[in-house]
């Protein structure tokens, strides 16, 4: 028996006034999910507890069954990983942006004009030769997509326990980097990435590129933020847990990261962008392909939090038609005999707020031995009448793989 | 105002083909179990949490509403305590099984052809005049039912943490007992059950006995396997936790352990034998006239346990319809005006595994007060529409002691 997990980033919604008062789950047509609703049991889920928004990482790591207020130890080192960067234990990693700032360091665009790949790539070789005060300290600096880059710092006494450069906002000045307690290894992680966030403003506001840019018309990217300081969770894999073998299909580098940290085989999906023009189709094909060969698949699809944080209804609605139609093919094509297919959403993104909110998210496991409850579409206020009730992120995983029959025992 | 719990082990289980996917609590006739949801609150339980299949010593502590999660340490104690033999604070003790092996140490049979209790005592006396090489260490070995039997090691600096010598599996060899952990009292623990198990062998394979059964063509019984090394639980007794009088009627060992270790009085009942065949009514008289003395009776029926360990679909069935019956007695000479009746499974066990599954069981409670719902029938997914929501195990003692107003206000 296996098991797929289709997880919907930020799919479920509040009741919206554009929609006659429906959320988007419940104005989308989508006979293939309310399929899995009806067979199955349905209920509702807190991926930490209620009312507390979770982040994508932390929500991730919840599903997979990870106690996430113990062992979550910020974004920067999933991110790297997921990049395809190497992270070792202890190694302090960071999201970063190339950006546009002026001469009294005010931030005039976040994305740099979303660079190209091409120019951020020159602009990173030269980062790269960028030497540290500290002989001991080694650091590594990567873009990935566009504007994103992630930075890596390895050395001994690293700490996660300094603030952000970035101050998230245009109009604002970057942000002092300072250390977040009394640490001495807090005090001296800051001023490493202060020293290097200063020696890259120094190559970038001179670089070539950047000039050829402003000749183009074009935004210099002048700047890296930096957020997010991370290590490697300490957790122990999937397979150690629950002694099976598990994969992910995902095309953002944050997921990939999650699973990757959790000893799940990353499945590559050409034309999987983690965008609206996502191939969905190409997705649940993999998905089945790789039931074949493993226990548990969490095939994960990014459009629906795209479309959210944009605040695009139409866009949104249209997203869950698109998994609905992928859902289809898996229906299809998987045994439900003797498999199990679970459906769900890591959180809440509103349509109104563009944030993610602490509401619950519709769940519903499908598979020949789950306790079918009377509910028939699925959504968020038809899910809260199922059997499952309400539960938390981190219960979902001992369910599926209870049904697997892969949970140990307490006590005997 | 009395509580009476009636406790079901293994009575939940999932949706079965041969049964119509029923589940054989929705299959079962069972006017009396309804009557129970139909007056009562009911809901859904997960003993420990979701997903996670409980023991049968976990579970039952946590149904007496103790954090399992804190205080659980091992079997071996309260299995002991429950064959009526005296464990101190600090010792550690095993379940031990005679069992046959060949001169490999490869395990032929584990229950020694389920030797009679009258070989076994025979066999008892020889071992119990071994002496250890430590003097400050001393031990108890003493046979219970048939092949059953306990070990009792009293003494300083002694671990839990050792591993168990019973492969589990006919056609293994014997384990080797190993320390758990690196401390000396797991080294000093493992070192005296090694010397314990590789003394018994040597006097149980030359005795008189075994060459007796041998040559009454009945397996030898030449070695003891144990397994589930545990001390008893540092809890307070019911008795102060909520200031009650509690029993218990139990025939399994482990059961009447647990409650003894919780403060609770054992009541005997004659034919109570903790298998198919047992005296269910002399259960139901014994428990309506316990209700005359204690506040609290904690009724326990293993039947349906063994019926779904051994896949037997119609038996279970049956089993609960026999229970259906002790209900019916209990229902028709207990005053349900002035008293509560509760009535649960201690965890799922599948017809189709064979094992303790992490699926929730049914709870429903009558009585006075309590806030009826409109669940009709007692089943996983009646109940899972109930007033009671999806709680957990160790909820359920402090709501029964709120309705008899004996739980103690936290805060002012």
């Amino acid at each position: 028996m296996k098991s797929l997990l289709i997880v919907c980033d930020g799919m479920s919604d509040r009741p919206i006034k554009e929609l006659g008062w429906k959320t988007p789950l419940e104005a989308a047509r989508k006979t293939s999910l309310n399929q899995i609703a009806k067979t199955g049991i349905c209920g509702i889920m807190d991926l930490i507890a209620p009312g507390i928004p979770p982040g994508s990482d932390s929500a991730t790591l919840a599903l997979l069954g990870y106690d996430i207020l113990k062992i979550y130890s910020g974004r920067g080192a999933l991110e790297a990983i997921g990049s395809g960067v190497k992270v070792s234990p202890n190694d302090v990693a960071f999201r970063c942006n190339f950006a546009t700032v002026n001469e009294k360091l005010v931030v005039l665009d976040r994305r740099a004009g979303r660079i190209s790949n091409e120019d951020a790539s020159k602009l990173v070789e030269s980062l790269q030769r960028i030497k540290l005060e500290t002989p001991s300290v080694r650091f590594l600096f990567k873009n990935t997509i566009q504007h994103r880059a992630v930075l890596v710092i390895h050395g001994p006494k690293l700490s996660t326990a300094v603030s952000d450069s970035d101050p998230e906002k245009i109009g604002e000045k970057v942000l002092e980097i300072k250390p977040l307690d009394t640490s001495l290894e807090a005090q001296h992680t800051a001023k490493i990435l202060s020293e290097l966030v200063h020696k890259f403003h120094e190559v970038l506001k001179k670089h070539p590129i950047n000039k050829q840019r402003v000749k183009r018309k074009l935004l210099p990217a002048n700047f890296i933020l930096c957020r997010g300081a991370g290590v490697i969770p300490k957790i122990r894999p999937l397979s150690e847990l629950y002694g099976i073998k598990a994969a992910c299909i995902a095309a953002t580098s944050l997921i990939k990261g999650v699973c990757k940290v959790a000893g799940m085989k990353l499945i590559y999906v050409k034309n999987a962008t983690g965008t609206p023009q996502t191939d969905f189709l190409a997705k649940a094909k993999a998905a089945v392909q790789a039931l074949k060969t493993f226990d548990f698949v969490l095939l994960h699809v990014k459009a629906t939090d795209v479309s959210s944080h944009d605040g695009n209804i139409q866009q949104k609605v249209e997203m869950i038609e698109k998994i609905d139609n992928m859902v289809s093919y898996i229906l299809n094509n998987m045994d439900l005999d003797s498999n199990y297919l679970a459906i769900t959403a890591d959180h809440t993104t509103s349509l109104v707020t563009g944030n993610h909110e602490g509401d619950p998210v519709p769940i519903a496991i499908a598979g020949p031995y789950v306790r079918s409850d009377d509910v028939e579409k699925f959504d968020e206020r038809s899910c809260a009448k199922g059997g499952l009730h309400r539960i938390r992120g981190t219960d979902l995983m001992p369910t599926l793989m209870s049904l697997l029959g892969k949970t140990k025992k307490f006590g005997t």
